[in-house]
């Protein structure tokens, strides 16, 4: 009998995420009517414990849908045909904003740099000193590459400019510190399969006041994503739709768990692993994707193979000891592997993660000297 | 200590519905990579089970949504400004199709009748003799009435004069004969919280070729909800956003076990329960909103309280005996209350229902000759 037989697969990639226990066996609560006052109890703490992580006075949505939901939600409150509109790209999920957003007839800008990089303020800068945007979309980690904006800045120079800011915080939010109220982000997305420790099918949504007075402008907007719906209900502690109402059993049992640690140490966390993790692959003598760590996501780290290894063999070295890693996308399938920090990752996990991968790397004929990545990881987790 | 202290409640309300352990537990399996082949093989299966209760050839797209979520996928697919659109109202959500596609820019018609009463075909017949419409919404089991459509009837007329027919079934499917590509339907619509012994969070939407090519032209089309992304992804066992892979675990489980019975015998059973409840009401004296057996839904039934006693004090009896009966919606709230028989109710779950009610109404004034419910229902339900 082999640990895969018995135990789950570590999950080291950026979605769905490990998840503890107590958290998962929540799921299997039995369902209670919704509209229950016990149901809104629950609604309520949600919201309260929510608006901890986004770090925001605004009211959280909780969607019954994927993250790709949150994001239709954004922008199908906020853009009407021909409004202007700047699309900060920087991989596939700020791609997938541009495409929702001529899908909804907007005149879209696009502000595209390459797989790994990031936007340069003074690049932002000088487009929205040309153009009036309506609204500018970004991507604070982008998961394809494993590379971060610096939204703090970036939000900023939007703010100056008085469009509205929109943030995919799918992967970050719990991984990265990202302070909604005091950035001025107009509105910040998650989901629940990512930072929360959760399964798919819920995802979060929090809009600013001036966000929320421009949705009630917006022509066709999506009924199901009305900002407006979601605000009513929640003043009764409620949601407009029935909500998912078992994972939100387990959202209510996730942020106590989340919030035990602050939102402040959780941050921490994430970063002080997914360094070590990189120091552990540079001294495998591994090249990443984001060579800067100041320019990379504490969610997930995108690593390009030793010269001659394929990166088929090296996941499914790993998925035969039970480790899941990611392969790249798009462009970039085949040609990266990406390694997950996101969400209930410890660091015997991140452990086993460096010494299956050198074992796997030297099984197909890389040259390591014993523990290297190992010790470095080791070293810097200390 | 009490039934109700260890017990779960008994849900007899029409969402979300009692489940089974065995589907309630598979919630918590630990998730695996939705991508990977596993998963894509449970997608797989999932398409073809709901393939067998939706009664068609066509792909059933699953989304991670609430009911309301597909009502909005079949008409942001196919609605555009200006379109005429007729929509068939018999109480709330029905309701619920006319905002949407108003929301959506559509010229819209309604056939609007009382709570409790349905849409007769001649109505229907006069009313496309005159115009001409894209599309014809109208609700299978209306939930908040318990009133029931022929669909059969109605959307062969709709057909005759060559419109599209979306039709809810989100409370009818498994509790009622619904052939979709027998009687022609474009688009079918239900939830996993109905008759599918599921919590909610799942929306399932069936489309005919037909709605699908009409889709192509859709101008503003939800990006989430986009049929074609999900005809492709389906192509290839997979979804075009991260499923919701814990709720798919519970359907892929679920839909073992209604089709261990097969959708003839489930409707059969359904019908069966909803008659004998019927019955049993009646002979405790009380009136249904809708009178006509031949006009009602085996999901739910709507009960008008005996004269002077009030809904509230009528739930909060049943409530403290672990019982859940809901009230009336929007006009008929505290005006009716509503018993569900809609997914995994046993015979022993009415006998239960039933026999609370006697007491509660008794200790309330009513007078009640002792069992006269409880015979009735048992005699039928031999």
């Amino acid at each position: 009998m082999q640990d895969k037989d018995i135990e789950p697969p570590l999950l080291m990639i950026p979605g769905p995420t490990p998840i503890p226990f107590n958290i998962l066996s929540s799921l299997s609560s039995y369902p209670i009517p919704h509209r229950s006052p016990e149901f809104c109890t629950i609604i309520k703490e949600c919201n309260e414990g929510l608006k901890k992580i986004f770090l925001t006075q605004n009211d959280v949505f909780i969607y019954a849908s994927s993250g790709t939901g949150a994001m239709c939600a954004a922008l199908e409150n906020l853009i009407n045909p021909n409004d202007k509109v700047l699309c900060l790209v920087i991989g596939n999920f700020g791609a997938r904003f541009e495409k929702i957003a001529k899908g909804r007839g907007g005149d879209v800008d696009v502000l595209r740099v390459g797989y790994g990089e990031v936007i340069e303020p003074q690049e932002l800068e000088s487009m929205m000193a040309k153009k009036s945007y309506k609204l500018v979309t970004l991507t604070h980690s982008e998961t394809s590459s494993g590379a971060a904006n610096d939204i703090k800045t970036l939000c900023g120079i939007i703010k100056k400019y008085g469009a509205l800011s929109i943030v995919d915080g799918i992967t970050s939010l719990c991984a990265m510190e990202c302070k909604m109220d005091e950035w001025g982000i107009d509105v910040l997305i998650s989901g629940s399969q990512k930072g929360f420790m959760l399964p798919p099918g819920l995802a979060f949504l929090a809009a600013s006041n001036k966000a929320i007075e421009e949705s009630k402008k917006t022509l066709y907007k999506s009924f199901y994503f009305d900002f407006l719906a979601y605000k009513q209900a929640l003043s009764k502690n409620t949601t407009p739709y029935t909500p998912a109402i078992n994972l939100i059993f387990g959202l209510h049992c996730a942020l106590k768990e989340l919030l035990k640690y602050g939102i402040k140490d959780l941050n921490a966390a994430h970063k002080h692993r997914a360094l070590a993790l990189r120091e552990a692959l540079r001294a495998m003598g591994l090249k990443l994707l984001v060579e800067d760590d100041n320019k990379a996501s504490y969610a997930v780290t995108a690593v390009y193979p030793p010269q001659g290894l394929s990166i088929k063999d090296i996941r499914a070295g790993l998925k035969k000891r039970n480790i899941i890693i990611a392969n790249g996308q798009g462009e970039l399938e085949d040609k990266i592997f990406r390694i997950g920090t996101l969400g209930y990752i410890r660091d015997e996990d991140l452990i086993k993660t460096i010494s299956v991968l050198e074992m796997v790397l030297r099984e197909l004929g890389y040259e390591l000297s014993p523990n290297v990545g190992l010790n470095a990881l080791k070293g810097r987790l200390k």
